[in-house]
C-alpha cells in the first residue's frame, strides 16, 4: 500500500558439519521476507560444489520441499530476498549471483546501492566485460574477481575491492571454503551475526532472522568490518573501520521488523520513541490513539504512553493479504484499502481520533484510511507521521518514489491535511530523528529528509545509465552502430 | 497453530442488473477467509444459467483473474469458504453445491451441522438416493428437492424442508430467479444482510464481508427467518421464528473477525469484555499485559483497561505466515511457533507478564509461547484464557478436537500451569460467558463449555456414520454383499 | 484437426492381492488416450475404501507421481478418459463417477450414449432425484441404485438396470468387493478383457490397453454379456445376449488404435482392407500413394498393396503436437496444418499423388493438405476417403459435427473436389463398409452413413434436453418459477 | 529411448516492420523441438530493446500465450532449443544468452561445440572474466565482446572472433540493429536461411523450421560464411570460406528431421539410401521389412524398395508419448518400450521380419523391441542399423554415450545378435556412409564412426575441465585456497 519500496535482505550460514543448511536459509529468508518480496534465492555449498535456486515470488512459493531437497545438504549457504519494483527486475536480477572465475566458484548476496557503479561498470566494459544483469551485485563480483587475480586469497581480494566501491553495501560472499560478510565503511545497511550451540555461525540483515532459526545474536558487524568464517573459526578485519558512520535511520522508522535490534537498539523502541516525540510536538485533545496496521502501531503506542490518551485497536487487517493478492476489476483497485483494513466501529464511533502511520508518501492511502475512520463515525481525525517529510531521493538502497509523487514536495502541511481529509496533520521534527535510538544524534544517515548525503552522489542519472540497452534505438542519442 | 477448526462462511448477492458479481463474491469470500481455508467456491447466475468454480486452497489462489473471467457476469452469485480438516474433504466436498432437478437449477452454500443428517440420509437412501459427497449440504439439497416436487415454489419447498432439518444451518440457496437466505430456528450460526446504493442486496456470515465490498449492513437474519430476494424486492418469512435462541458464543470468542458485528454486538467488544471479566477474576501483580497475536489481542486489551496494568506489544508475528506455509524438516516443525512469532525482547525483559490467549486447547502451543517469553527474560508468566475450559464436543459446526486431546479434560488448572510452564493459569468463568455481549445471559449456546445442548444430539457417532464406505470391508461389521 | 470428436475409453482391473493398481490403470489409460483427451480419472478400491482423482487434461498431466501415490494401493481400480468437446464438460463431468448409496460405495465408468436418457432422467427427477452433472453416467448410477434397493446383489441390480437402458453402453462398475463389466445388447462400443500371469483380470475398451500393461487379451465381452469379477473368480451372465449386433463400424475406420483387435478383427487390417476396396473402386493412374498421418496410413498402405502403385512416405508429422498445443495468434491458426505436417518434398515433387485419409468432414483440413502437396510440386492430387460420406448424426457416442458442417451433406463429390482443390475425390462405397472385417456384412452399425438406426432415436433433441438449466430464463419457454 | 542426446537448434528472424516475431520464433522452435527438449528461449528485439524468456521444458510448455504476450512485438528475434542431459544444465544454461557490453546489447544462440573452449576460458579468466554458466556460448560472447572493443562494428568483431574459435559453431547473434548468422569453416552443423513474401528473412538449423512458418528456404549458409541482416538487406562475408568441409553425417542419419534438406540433400532420401545400401549388404530371405518408429521408418522403406521384400507397418507408437512422460513405478520403467510401442500382431504373426533402426547404441532398447516382435509371433528377426558402429566420442556437439555404454565397443556383431535376441544383426558399412547424400564422399565428418577428426581434439578432458567448481574440494587436487 505504501509507495516506498523496501530493501533487500541477505543471509549466510557457516556450519561446522554437513547439514540441511538449505532449510535454515529458507527459514531465515522467510523472517526477512518484509525486506523484499520480488524474488528470492539460496545457494548451498557442499564441500565446494554449489547448488543454487532462485526465482521470482515469495520465499514460501519458490522453495517447495522438492526444491529444497534438490539443493541438498552442505556446510555453507547464502540467501537473498529482493525488493519489489513495478516494472523492472524479473528472474534475471534475482540474487544471490553465482559466478565461476579463475580461482573457482563465488556466490554473492548484496543489500545496498553503489553510488559509483556506473563508473565501475564503464571501466569494466572498457576491458571487455559482459554483463548479464543490470544489478550492482554483478559489478561487485567483477571487481572482486579482478582483484582476486593478484591477491593471495579471496578475503584479500574483497578488502581491495572495498577501496573501489562507494556507497552502501552489506555483502555476503561465499567461496568454496569460506564465508565472508562485510559492511561498507559508512554502515548504511545493517548486518549482524550470531552463533548456535553447535558452533554454526550465521550472518543476516536483521536479528529477527537469527531469532527465528535459533541462533543467538552476537553483535552488528561494524561499518567497514569484514568477517571471514572458515573451519578454523572467525576472523575480523577492521582496516576499513573508523570512518564516519551513517546507518540509515529509515531502517528504524520503516524497513526493519520491530522485533529486530540494530546496533544494539530495538526497532520497536525507536518507533515508540518516535511516537513519544510526536506526543511532545503535537498536544492534541483527543479520545483515542490508533495506529495504521502494522507499521504505525508502535509509534501510536508510544504516543499513547507519552500523552496519556488511551491506546486503541482501531483497525482489523485481513491477515491473508500479506501476499501476492489478486485484485481483479479496475473499480475494485480503488477500494483495496477497504479490502485490507476494516475499522472497528465500536471503538471509533463518536471519538476524536489520533491516527499514527509510519509515513505519508503520496497521500492517497492516507486519504482512504481517514475516510474509513470518518465513515465509521470518528468526529475528528488527526494524522501523524512518525517519519519527517520525504524531500530527497535516496541513493543507498531505499527506493523512495520519485519527487513528483512525494506529496510533501509540493504541498504545505495544511494543504496535505485538506487533501487527505484530516483535521490536522503532523510530521516528526527533523531534529528529533537523530535521537530516536537514544544516542547523541550522530552516526545516522537522514539524507532522504535533510539532503545531507554522506558520500558523493551518482554522476549519471538512473535513466541515462542504461540507455545503451534499455532505450529504443530511435530515441537513443548515443546509438551509433 | 490452534487445534480448533474454524467454521464455514457463506455469501450471496442479488443485484438489480447484470454486473461482475463474481468479483464482488471474490472480495466477500476473501473477507470471510478466516472462517475456512480448505476450499472455496463461487457460483454465478446469469439469467438462470449457472457457472461454477470451486477448488481446494485459499480464495486468492483459487480465483485467478482468468477463472473470474470465465465465471463471467450475472445478477446473482453465491459463495462459500470451507474449514480445514486434517484428512477429509478434498475437492469433492467443496461448496457451493450445484444440482439439477425437476424444476431446474439450484445452488446451495451452508454453514453449520445437522444433528439428524444421518437419519435423513438413511431415509433418502431408502428411496434410491445417491450421494456424491459426505456433506450435510447434499442432504439438504435432496430434502429441498423432494419438497419442491409438491410445492408451488422454491421458497415454499425450503420452508417445508426446515421442518425436517434439526441442528445448525445458515443457508444460502440460489434458484434461476431467486436468492434465498435462512437461519435455523435456534440461530446457531450468524447470517446477516445488507444493501448497496444501487439496490443490490448481499447476505454474508459476517458483517466484515459486507464492509469490505461497500454494502451497508442492515441486520442479522433472525433465527428461523427466511429472506427471499427477487427482482421484486425482499420478502421475509418468520413462520419458523419464535423458538429458543442459541447463538454460538464461540463465534464471539474465537471464530468471527473482531470487526464483525453479530446480532448487534461487536465481536471486538465482546472479547474486550472477556478480558475485563478476566481482570476481575484474576487480580495479578504484574508489569505488562500482552496478547497472543492475533486472537488474544482484544482480550488482553480489555484486561489492561480493567486492571490498570499497561497493555504492551509483546510479539511480532511474521505477516507472511497467514497462508499455506511449507515447513520442511521434521525438526523444524518443532519450532514453528518461533517461525511465526518473535518476542519483542525490549518490552518483555525483566517483566512480570500476563499473557492472554483466546483459548488453551492442547497446551502445546501455549507451552512454546510461554517458553519464548521466558527465553526473552520474562520473570513471571501468567497465562489467561478468554474462553472457559473446553469439556464437550460441539455438534453445530465447530470442529473442536476430540476429548482425548483437550488438556482441560485431563488436568487440573494447576497441572496445566506446570505443563505449559506458566506461573499460573486462569480461565474465564463459565457463568461470565453468557454476559459477554452485555445481555441478560440468554440466547447463547455454550454447550462446548457446559454440555447443555439446545437440541437432541446425533444418535449415531461420527465414525460409524459412514462406515459403509469409509471403512475397509474387512473391518466393517455391517458389510454383507 | 478433425471435427469428429472421439469416444471415451474405460478400464478396470481386479487383482488377487493388494498392489499398485493405480499405476496399472494409469498406463492403461495412457494407451487409451486417443479415445478422449478432455479429462481422465482413476478410482482405487482398497478393501472397500475408495480413493478417486479426476481432472481436466491429459492422463500424463493429471496423474503426477504425487497424485498416484495418494491414490495408493488396492486390489481393484477403474479408470476413464473422456473425449473433448468445445464448450461443455469441464471438471464436473469427468469420470469415473463415485457415489454412495444405501448399500455402500459404487464407482462407474461409461463409454457410449443412451437414447432414452432424457426419459429416464425425467422419471428420476419426478421422484426427487438431483443431478450434479449432465452425463448419462449419473443417470445409469441412479438406475442401478434404484434397482439395488430391491435386488439381492449389485450384479442383480445391474442386470435389471440393463432392461431400462436403451442405446450404447460399455460399462465398468466397481462395488466394494466386485468389478462388473458389461456391454449393451447391441454391442455398439467395444469392451474386452484379459488376464495376467498372477491371475489379475482387466477390462478395457481396446486390446491396446491390455497389451501395454502386459495382460493377455482373452476375448471381447459379448453384446449383452455381463462379467462379474470377485475373489472367487469370473462369472458371465448372458441373459441379455442374443439380440441384433450393431458394433460401430467407425471404431474400425477412425476411433480405435490400429494395433487393437475388436471382436477378433484387427483394426489395422480393416483399414488396409478399406484401402484395398478403394483401389478396386478407383483405378487411378498415379505415381505414389500417401496417407495423411497418422489416421490415413493404413488405408493408403492397403491401396498401394492392391493397386501396385508404390506406397510412399509423403508427410512428416511434428511428433510433439499430440498434446495440448498452444497456437497463439489468429493468423497462425490458419496455418496449423503446416505446423503439424510437412511434406517430404523429394518424395512428392513432380509426382501424381493419391492421397488417402480416414474421412473428409468439413473439407477445410483436406483443402490445406492438398495445398501442401501442390506447393511441394505434386502434379496431380487424388483424394480418397476410407470412410463413406457422413450424412447422419450418431446417437451412440460418436460426436460427429452437426449436419450443417458436414461437407458431404451439401455438395456433390465433384464440388468437393473443386472446393478442396483436388483433381478428383472418392469415398469408400457404402456397401463395402460391412465387409471391412471380412465377415458377411452383418452385425455392424453404419447409421452415420446410411441412417439405419438399430434402436429408436432420442425423442427430445440435444438442445432442448437441458433447457431447464442451460438456457437463459429469458429465452426459456418452459420457465415458470 | 535412445541414448544419443540430440543437438541444439537455433533460429533468427529479421523483419522489415514491427510485428509479432515472438509468435514466429515460437512456431519455428516448435518445428526444431526434436533438436533439444531440455530448455528453450526466445529474445525479441524491439527497436534495440531486448525482451527475453527462457526456461527448462518443452517449447509448448514454456511459451504460454501470456509469456508470448509479454515478449511483445519487434522486428527481430532469436530462439534456441537445447538438448537434454541427465544431470547437468538446468535453467542457468538455457539459451539464448543476453549480455550487455560497452556497445550495447547482444544476444546469442549457438549450436555446436568448441574444441578450444577450455583454453579460451582460461585466457579470459586470467584477465578477470567471470562466468555465469559452463556453456561455450558464454565464452563466445566474451570473445566477440573483446574483439568489439577494437572493431568498428559488431560484424567485424564476429569475424575476428571466428579466428579464435575452433570446432563446431552454427551461430545466431543479434545486436540492437543487426542479425548475424554464421557457420564455422568446417560447417559441422547445418544452418540455412530463407525469405518470406513480405521481405522478412529467417535463419534456422533446419529447413523444416522455415517450412512451418511459411518461409521459402534459400540455401544453406556456407561453411565459414557470415550473413548480416540489416534494414538495408543481407550481406555475405566469405572470408573464412574455402576450408575443408566436414558436415556431421549423423545429422542425416539421426539428428535432423526427415523433411529437412541440408546442403541440398533431403534427409529422408539419405535415410532411404542407407536402407538401400543395407539391402545390398545384407540379402536376407524374409517376409516383411519394418522400421522402428519414427527414426527407422525411412531406412526400412529404402531397404524394401531395393530388396523387393514388402514394406510393412509393424508398430503403432503411442502418439502422446513425445513429451515429458511420467513413468511411475520402478518395475514399470522396465516396460517403457511396451508403453511406447505396440506390435501390429496381424502384420507380424508367422513372418520372418527384417527390423531396421537408425542405430544400436546400448542394445537394451533393441533387445526389448526384438522381444516384442517374437512375442507377437515373428519367426525370425533380423536387426539392421542404418548407422555404422559407434566407436569414438564426438567433440562437435553430439552427446553420444561414453564408450563404456556403447555395445559395439565391447562386442562382436555376433555377440550383439545374441544379446539382443536377434537371428542376425547388421550395420551399414562405414565406406557407404560418405555416399548417403549422393556425392563423392567428401565433405562429411564421420569421426564418431572412423575416429578421423577434422580438427585438433580438446586438450583437457570434460571431467577435469570444470573441476574447479564441479568437484568437491576434498577430491579436487588443484584446490589451494
Amino acid at each position: 500500500m505504501s509507495n516506498i519500496h523496501e530493501e533487500c535482505g541477505v543471509f549466510g550460514i557457516f556450519a561446522p558439519t554437513k547439514q540441511n543448511v538449505a532449510h535454515t536459509a529458507y527459514y531465515a529468508l522467510f523472517a526477512l521476507q518484509h525486506r523484499g518480496q520480488e524474488s528470492a534465492g539460496i545457494v548451498v555449498n557442499n564441500d565446494g560444489v554449489f547448488s543454487a535456486f532462485k526465482d521470482e515470488g515469495l520465499v514460501n512459493d519458490i522453495f517447495s520441499e522438492d526444491v529444497l531437497e534438490r539443493l541438498g545438504e552442505g556446510n555453507m549457504a547464502i540467501g537473498h530476498v529482493r525488493y519489489s519494483t513495478t516494472g523492472g527486475g524479473g528472474r534475471e536480477n534475482a540474487q544471490p549471483i553465482v559466478v565461476n572465475h579463475l580461482k573457482g566458484n563465488m556466490a554473492l548476496a548484496h543489500n545496498g546501492n553503489l553510488v559509483n557503479s556506473y563508473e565501475l561498470r564503464c571501466e569494466l566494459e572498457n576491458t571487455g566485460a559482459i554483463f548479464h544483469t543490470t544489478s550492482d551485485t554483478e559489478v561487485i563480483s567483477y571487481i572482486i574477481t579482478k582483484e582476486r587475480l593478484t591477491s593471495g586469497s579471496i578475503e584479500a581480494a574483497v578488502l581491495r575491492a572495498v577501496d573501489r566501491m562507494k556507497g552502501a553495501f552489506s555483502l555476503v560472499v561465499m567461496s568454496p571454503s569460506k564465508l565472508i560478510a562485510l559492511r561498507d565503511p559508512h554502515g548504511f545497511r545493517p548486518l549482524c551475526y550470531g552463533v548456535r550451540d553447535d558452533g554454526a555461525y550465521a550472518v543476516a540483515s536483521e536479528t529477527c532472522a537469527l531469532d527465528s532459526i535459533g541462533f543467538t545474536p552476537i553483535r552488528e558487524i561494524e561499518p567497514g568490518e569484514m568477517l571471514v568464517f572458515t573451519k578454523n573459526g572467525v576472523t575480523s578485519d577492521r582496516s576499513h573501520c573508523g570512518g564516519e558512520k551513517a546507518l540509515c535511520v529509515f531502517e528504524f522508522l520503516y524497513v526493519a521488523r520491530p522485533d529486530s535490534v540494530i546496533e544494539g537498539h530495538s526497532v520497536h523502541e525507536a518507533r515508540k520513541q518516535a511516537g513519544r516525540f510526536l506526543a511532545k510536538q503535537f498536544k492534541i485533545d483527543a479520545d483515542i490513539v490508533v495506529g495504521v496496521p502494522d507499521s504505525g502501531l508502535d509509534a501510536a503506542y508510544g504516543y499513547a504512553l507519552e500523552s496519556g490518551i488511551p491506546y486503541g485497536i482501531g483497525f482489523i487487517k485481513n491477515k491473508y493479504i500479506g501476499r501476492t493478492f489478486i485484485a481483479p476489476g479496475q473499480e475494485a483497485r480503488e477500494d483495496l484499502v477497504r479490502i485490507k483494513l476494516n475499522v472497528l466501529g465500536s471503538a471509533i464511533r463518536g471519538k476524536r481520533v489520533i491516527l499514527v502511520d509510519d509515513s505519508i508518501v503520496r497521500g492517497t492511502t492516507s486519504r482512504r484510511i481517514v475516510t474509513l475512520l470518518r465513515d465509521a463515525g470518528a468526529t475528528e481525525v488527526h494524522m501523524l507521521s512518525s517519519a519527517p517529510k520525504f524531500l530527497n531521493p535516496c541513493y543507498y538502497g531505499t527506493d523512495i518514489d520519485s519527487r513528483e509523487n512525494l506529496i510533501a514536495c509540493h504541498h504545505s502541511t495544511e494543504e496535505i491535511a485538506e487533501i487527505i481529509g484530516a483535521d490536522s496533520v503532523g510530521y516528526l521534527d527533523l531534529d528529533k530523528v537523530a535521537f530516536l535510538t537514544g544516542g547523541d544524534g550522530t552516526g545516522l544517515c537522514k539524507a532522504c529528509f535533510d539532503g545531507q548525503y554522506p558520500t558523493e552522489t551518482p554522476a549519471v542519472g538512473k535513466k541515462s545509465r542504461f540507455e545503451r540497452w534499455d532505450r529504443p534505438i530511435s530515441e537513443n542519442p548515443k546509438f551509433k552502430e
